[in-house]
């Protein structure tokens, strides 16, 4: 495990999250995993800080909610089959892990943990979240979400950031 | 002037940016220049995103309520006198281009013009903007808001990047 400055690795990291990543989420005995597209990363409130986004019609909403904390695992390898399958399948209906033979190990930080995987972890802890009002949406941007279902935005203080090979 | 990447500059321009950029709003014929520390980017929405946030205390606010885009200038020469002006007078009070003398020059896409200096350049336009609510901030984070002047985070849509030698 080598600790990375995160922005060092933005660039690197944001174009497998376009293709890809993992968010992992744990609540009390509740844990999920479900692939994200989306992410932006920089400096607020004079905190690293990495936002991410969770419709309200997934199974990780109702576990966000309550969660203090999130991981991001961005795989250096080829996980396309378990990006697909976590992208589409729901942890209301599969047990995730057991399907993609994906493993968590603890995170240093955060409750949350991590994929056991090759790659870049994010560890944050959510310091604010704003739910997303429609109204202030581009007015081209409503087409993606023709349910409704719009996203919630998490803002993490990334409190490590480490690779592993 | 050169294209660039906004990802491949992620890194360059958040240095820069914590020690101090400029960012400019144009709303009908009013036009400011402040100074910002903070910022996000990365990919939502399907599109690039450069997040920046102002408090409702500021002049630039009332502008940038009204307006529908902004740019934001990360100069890549010693600016230290002017990025510390811009981020202490206020532009209701004095006039800052020339005070720092300092010009704008007309944006590609906005109607925000950028600042005329070397550096990296953001055109940006508003699709979703939201009022902080200080209930879901996290509490060690409330002290950033003595005089209870949130912020607004403005998401900008990258319409262009490019990099003025």
């Amino acid at each position: 495990m080598k600790k990375v400055d995160y922005m060092a690795i933005a660039e690197k990291a944001m174009i497998q999250i376009k293709k890809g990543a993992f968010l992992t989420v744990k609540s009390g005995d509740d844990l999920n995993t479900m692939t994200i597209g989306w992410a932006t990363m920089g400096f607020i409130w004079r905190k690293p800080i990495f936002m991410i986004a969770v419709r309200d019609s997934r199974y990780t909403f109702g576990l966000i909610e309550k969660a203090s904390d999130f991981t991001v695992s961005v795989p250096s390898t080829d996980m396309h089959d378990e990006i697909m399958f976590c992208g589409t399948k729901s942890g209301r209906d599969v047990d995730k892990y057991a399907a993609c033979n994906m493993k968590t190990v603890n995170a240093q930080h955060v409750k949350s943990p991590i994929i056991d995987t090759p790659g870049i972890h994010l560890e944050c802890r959510i310091v604010y979240k704003t739910a997303m009002d429609p109204s202030s949406l581009a007015e081209e941007y409503h087409k993606l979400y023709p349910e409704k279902d719009y996203h919630t935005l998490y803002f993490g203080e990334i409190l490590d950031c480490y690779d592993i090979g």
